[in-house]
């Protein structure tokens, strides 16, 4: 089976200044075409451990890509030490050099002559056109491995793995099928769920592999099945897929890999109806979630966040003296936040909630984690109350995850 | 040196169905104590994979850190791995069964069997106690380095990894002095500013490292220094980090290593003023990242996601004429979505965004990544047009990021 490592090069990812998202979105996009990902490391600026890096892939994988390191500056190394590795001299490449004075002209940005040096590559190498960007991806191959260098901004990098190396890597080897499917749960956790279908696990072929993965409160089941034929392995893993559906019936989110978010979008768009929000604690981030799909506007018009007491009051009428008298994370104000989102939003359903997010503003009555959620249409409005608790980031997420769960809930059951 | 290398483990990282946000903050962490992370290398459920990063690893640093694979289910084989790694036998620990027992007793759920085989640990390690979960961490020593295993769960992770892995590390070795000093810029690129201060660069001891880290259109400049002695590598950095914010001054957003929503807030808070913002294409992605800060009640009361022309017109009372006339991304939109946002939440600032995300909704007039933002006050609002192109994401973050820093310097020029 071809396999593939992926090295992320760069001191930002060792001192932990930046996340590393490129992997991830590697790794899936090799996945699709049946490319399994083996091992992913990521080193530092540092010219023997990169050297070591890909000393150590090469003897694992067959195919290792590498981002990062190729910027102007003095602390990117990568392409001088590619260079050297592939015994390679530097030559100007003339696509690239257009490239970089055709973004710079379109930018309306002063070039320098350091800008150029982005031209520059290994003349052992195959040139990678960077549609977004100065930097150029390099093919390099050697003893029947490949090795790709491309860019550590995320777009440039995407660009170039879908429209170049994709297609170069599906030319060169031949790739087994690997097919996942995955379903989301909610209301158990991963221990009940394994317990509740041990005997399906147990008798699952070897080529078809179950992996619980639980996430802000949320357990998905991904099945992985590995194959020569791809007709063949979708038919395999269909099958079980279905048991395993019926098995979870009534924990079942969706049968898609998809965050509840666009779930609960589907269900809204399916049926013609439209929702808004009215968020305290979240900050927006319901919001966000929601208008992070792709034509989310089909179904959903907006939100006041009302961080502020004021803003509850003189944009969602809550009113003031149920302030006073229970506060702002209370099941009253958050039923008067979605009848007042409602009214001023004018969709079928509203999302409200209220509650303490932490790490300060926690009470013996209400602790940090305390939140109210309302649900709502014109004809009922639901409140519920959840109970979180740690870091504030965390209880966002859950808070926005379960408001949407309750929501769909809610229209699913005639609401 | 002491060196660390971080090995997570899962399926989900290396089909990339889950980012790594573990190993960033791991790193940070151990970076505030002068640890070096060397490497970081990601492998899937697999014996063999495992086993062998465990081998790699302990040949290039001396403390590794381990998360992930330790759930209650089949897929998970980390603990039974590192128990014949380390040639010890499986025993219950009483502390981490009490744990188990006491979570679910807490939670009122069922517990069942399976749950109690967490607490078994091998009797070779000592057991570090899970307040947040019920996988106890375990530390193994051999031959001189530490092996620590810990949930891949974050928060889990990150209690054990402040309460108790960082003191014994501590306890255990000596390390050097590291300390990184970052500043932001906005308005140039990185080839600009390399120019710009290569005699600093150039000038710069063995023990201090100068990094160019781009992001979202702004750069972050970081000076890296390590030193046997703490003081006096602080103060070897400090003089070369006022020389370096000397040198880029005009561009420079701030001289802390924070995001751009805290300065901004920092600024309003010192001048105890306050903001609100109407958002249509960030769809709440700006008050999310500024309520994403504790505290930042005090000077953030809300915000109108005016997602749906209609919630313009009716909470933000932009002119019905106006948007048939010019359309919604436009100047004159925005600076009455930012003059009714101030009337309606009543604070000194506000910022109104419209724009398009993509990826569709684009026209040659206003193609994709065509945004509109507008700064206001009750005394002025003035309007910027901003064109990025590219993914959705990147476009909502790029606005928003640019929009906070718009409003950062409409309040220091004295608006």
């Amino acid at each position: 089976m071809t396999q593939a490592s992926i090295i992320t090069i760069g001191d930002e990812l060792l001192i932990g200044q930046v996340v590393d998202t490129n992997s991830a979105w590697m790794a899936q996009e090799l996945n699709k075409w049946g490319i399994r990902v083996k091992r992913r490391v990521a080193v530092g600026d540092v010219w023997d451990e990169i050297w070591q890096a890909l000393d150590e892939e090469k003897k694992q994988t067959d195919i290792i890509l590498i981002t990062g390191g190729l910027g102007p500056t003095a602390d990117d190394i990568t392409k001088p030490l590619l260079c050297k590795y592939f015994n390679g001299s530097m030559i100007v490449d003339e696509g690239a050099r257009q490239n970089v004075i055709n973004i710079f002209t379109r930018l309306n940005r002063p070039m320098i002559e350091r800008n150029l040096k982005q031209a520059e590559v290994p003349d052992v190498c195959t040139v990678i056109p960077n549609k977004r960007g100065t930097a150029p991806g390099m093919w390099f191959e050697k003893d029947g491995k490949v090795f790709v260098s491309m860019p550590g901004v995320p777009h440039e990098m995407k660009g170039m793995m879908e429209t170049d190396v994709i297609p170069m890597l599906l030319g060169k080897f031949r790739f087994p099928a690997i097919i996942h499917r995955t379903l989301l749960t909610a209301g158990v956790g991963e221990s009940f769920l394994a317990e509740h279908i041990k005997d399906f696990e147990a008798s699952l072929p070897e080529h078809i592999r179950l992996a619980y993965l639980p996430n802000y409160g949320m357990v998905r089941l991904r099945l992985t099945a590995t194959g020569t034929e791809k007709e063949q392995t979708e038919r395999d893993v269909q099958t079980r897929f279905e048991t395993l559906q019926s098995l979870v019936k009534e924990y079942m989110v969706t049968n898609e890999d998809e965050p509840i978010e666009k779930t609960t979008g589907r269900i809204l768009e399916a049926n013609n109806k439209t929702m808004c929000t009215a968020e305290s604690c979240t900050g927006g981030y319901i919001a966000h979630l929601i208008t992070s799909i792709p034509g989310s506007s089909a179904f959903y018009k907006g939100s006041v966040v009302s961080y502020a007491n004021e803003i509850k009051k003189d944009l969602l009428g809550v009113e003031a003296e149920t302030l006073q008298r229970v506060g702002a994370v209370s099941e009253e104000v958050v039923i008067q936040m979605a009848k007042g989102a409602l009214a001023a939003m004018k969709t079928d359903y509203a999302i409200a909630v209220s509650g303490i997010m932490g790490p300060d503003g926690g009470s013996a009555e209400k602790p940090v984690g305390t939140v109210w959620v309302a649900i709502g249409s014109n004809q009922k409005v639901e409140a519920h109350k959840l109970s979180f608790r740690f870091d504030r980031m965390r209880n966002i997420q859950l808070t926005t995850a379960n408001a949407l769960n309750l929501l769909r809930k809610f229209i699913l059951a005639g609401n």
